[in-house]
């Protein structure tokens, strides 16, 4: 019989039905054999009765086993209703059972109330644990993120280009990237498709991409992995860094809404509280955080290049309580303590037009304008005492003609952790990759085999 | 004033308008200057009346301006429309000019007609040459084979996950991988999320990802880039290998039917002729092939191990003469000549289920049954004398119940080059990587430094 998706079965009440998916449970109760069987889109409860040609199979299948399953599709009695659980009125009266393949007994209980593991023995064996509902809610919310944001884009006129993962040599340098060994000579992974979004955008427009970014940062901490999926903006013909700061409030705004509607069982499951975005976020100068810092709490932070951790905690909280909004623009950073790119304030050139978006406590996303104007970005090359030869693909976008732009960019491991309320970057990444760990924990001999 | 997209223009017959874009013709006609404009959504011609207050700025603009133009929007005179061209019925009578920025004079000829560099040249100078109508045509069809790819997965029930770029140690090893210094161990970059993309079907049972693969292949062919987008599905609870041609067969076709739909003006650009995919495609085995190669050309390749290019191109031509079909399925590749993971076939199992499809002489797409029974996959790893520790999270999904099996896989790059009859796989890469060049080309100097 042609296989029905245990989502479909509700609508067939009284029909016999072929499904096919995985034991997620197995009760034996005396005389009869309780099952949830699960497949890519739901669970159902099945029972093998007494006189089931199926009993004496049902008593040997074991969970994870995969199996084919005929049976009836019966409206459950009033009082076994649960309008909790999906499929939770109806129940699949077993009468056949077609195993499909075999498991062997779980390293661990996998039940849905079940998997409490340390998070190195969930990684350890991360190949079975995705078959949980909660590390499965965790990707599908990842999914989302990923795909509303590709949806949005699209709608506002971005074109979609593939940025590169193996970089030549950096201008920027820096200690945190990774070398390959590149024939006979070397390359590095790239830190980042920013040069190439902004070249792509002279060309296009309004670009985005959905790419690895790579970064050898030595941190064994809950916020550090080697590889992350960066969701990358960029927008030409702005007005100013506010229509920078408003396309990502859109963008945002967009991506939440849509987890929303559309995960409302996986929030459920993960017991996820979204946060509140309201008309129009609070957006503050850094200065003028560092003020009301200070205002507030005591605290003297002004001067300050930067916000350290507990800085953006103190306002996120401040904003929260003043006006509502989980989330906070900062822009006004010192120019020089950011990349050469990055447009300095025309009015106050020691502060430039960058932002970042926080939300409860933590950053989201960072963007804001680029300088466009081919003698100011070679003026800043000079000043940042950068090799131009190293960037002369970008140098050339901007030497022939290119409007005035900005950008956003975020990781979508960070905000799949931070909409969840995870405790480890790592568990919203399906294959974290650190500096101990790439799938197996990393030993010596292993790596230099 | 707001600005109006080039696109909307011809709805605004007599209006005042504000564009902004790219100067990509200019035309002195003595008192008149004509200009050709750009934006993302296309090109509009504009006039410079000498009566107008912008003649003395026209004057002064090049080629690559980035300007915001007001005007009015004409009907142009009968004998002046030219309906092959967008916007062929309007002119812009342009009342103003604002130079955003400036462009210095172009190294080469920019124009339409223009651009008949040397491939060297085209890349040294990407950043520039991605403005040209036909490098955009280029790389919007391939935009359109990734979007039409994902949209017709997620309509299928895929999910959509990010394979890892990092590997460990590989259980398959090869010469053709690069080598990462990863902190002070080694890691690698991936050839293929073929073993992801099998985990991750046991637990999402329909996936798919578009993900980098890497090939440090020696080779400066027109075919050899070490950087490739690799769009991979992978589906359980197939019947046969039949399930994942099927479904290969309908994503190919839904490809080839969304660019010609939504791609129409690029592919005149290009002049590309779409191949033809008639409504079921010829599928033979390998040994079917050899027989029919034989019988037609006298060239007798029965009994060889695998197709040789002259192979494919006899049996394309063969197929194209007797059926019409630009595509040929073929399947039954000798089970030891392929990886250890493909599922022989259980009649003679010395011949395994993988298939490719070939087009206009070349392979398009590799894929086919793979092994899901765990007692099979152990007899293989140790058939094929592999290291059963280094590909130990893969075993682990097979360990615990894994359906019965499939999938695909297909470059971005390379079906763009043979969608659009390109002669080189680097016309299809907005930044390719090979053994001589990223971005520039790479000097023995530059990679020591």
């Amino acid at each position: 019989m042609e296989r029905t998706l245990i989502a479909d079965l509700s609508g067939l009440k009284g029909s016999p039905v072929t499904i096919k998916g995985w034991v997620s449970v197995r009760r034996d109760q005396g005389k009869m054999v309780f099952f949830d069987f699960r497949d890519r889109t739901g669970s159902v409860q099945g029972v093998v009765l007494p006189k089931s040609a199926a009993i004496e199979t049902a008593k040997d299948i074991r969970v994870e086993y995969v199996v084919a399953i005929d049976g009836i599709v019966n409206e459950r009695p009033e009082k076994n209703k649960n309008p909790k659980v999906q499929n939770g009125d109806i129940e699949l009266e077993v009468t056949g059972i077609t195993v499909l393949a075999k498991a062997e007994p779980l390293p661990f209980d996998m039940s849905e109330s079940g998997l409490n593991l340390e998070l190195s023995t969930e990684l350890d064996h991360r190949a079975l644990t995705l078959r949980h509902p909660r590390l499965q809610a965790i990707f599908k919310v990842q999914a989302m993120i990923i795909d509303s944001f590709r949806q949005f884009m699209k709608q506002e006129g971005f074109f979609e280009f593939q940025a590169p993962a193996i970089a030549p040599a950096t201008a920027e340098g820096g200690a945190e990237v990774f070398e390959i060994k590149y024939f006979d000579k070397k390359a590095y992974l790239s830190q980042s498709p920013q040069l190439y979004k902004q070249i792509v955008m002279t060309a296009f427009e309004r670009v985005f991409s959905v790419n690895k970014v790579f970064r050898a940062e030595p941190s064994a901490t809950t916020r550090h992995i080697t590889e992350i999926v960066s969701l990358d903006a960029e927008m030409g013909f702005i007005d100013s860094w506010k229509d920078v700061r408003d396309m990502s409030e859109k963008t945002v705004k967009y991506i939440l809404s849509e987890i929303s509607a559309r995960c409302a069982r996986e929030l459920e499951t993960l017991g996820a509280e979204m946060p509140i975005m309201i008309d129009s976020t609070p957006t503050l100068s850094l200065a003028e955080v560092q003020e009301k810092i200070f205002e507030k709490t005591g605290r003297d932070s002004r001067g300050d290049k930067d916000l350290n951790p507990e800085d953006e905690r103190a306002i996120c909280e401040i904003i929260k309580e003043e006006t509502g909004s989980d989330f906070v623009y900062v822009y006004g950073y010192p120019t020089r303590q950011k990349p050469f790119y990055v447009y300095p304030n025309p009015e106050k050139p020691d502060f430039n037009e960058g932002m970042d978006l926080l939300c409860r406590g933590v950053e989201w996303l960072s963007g804001g304008r680029r300088i466009n104007d081919y003698a100011q970005l070679m003026d800043h090359v000079e000043k940042w005492d950068m090799d131009p030869k190293k960037i002369e693909m970008f140098l050339e976008a901007f030497r022939y003609g290119a409007p005035p732009e900005g950008g956003f960019a975020f990781g979508a491991e960070r905000m799949t952790m931070q909409i969840l309320g995870l405790k480890n970057i790592r568990e919203a990444t399906m294959f974290p990759r650190d500096m101990h760990r790439i799938d197996g924990l990393l030993s010596q001999d292993e790596s230099d085999a």
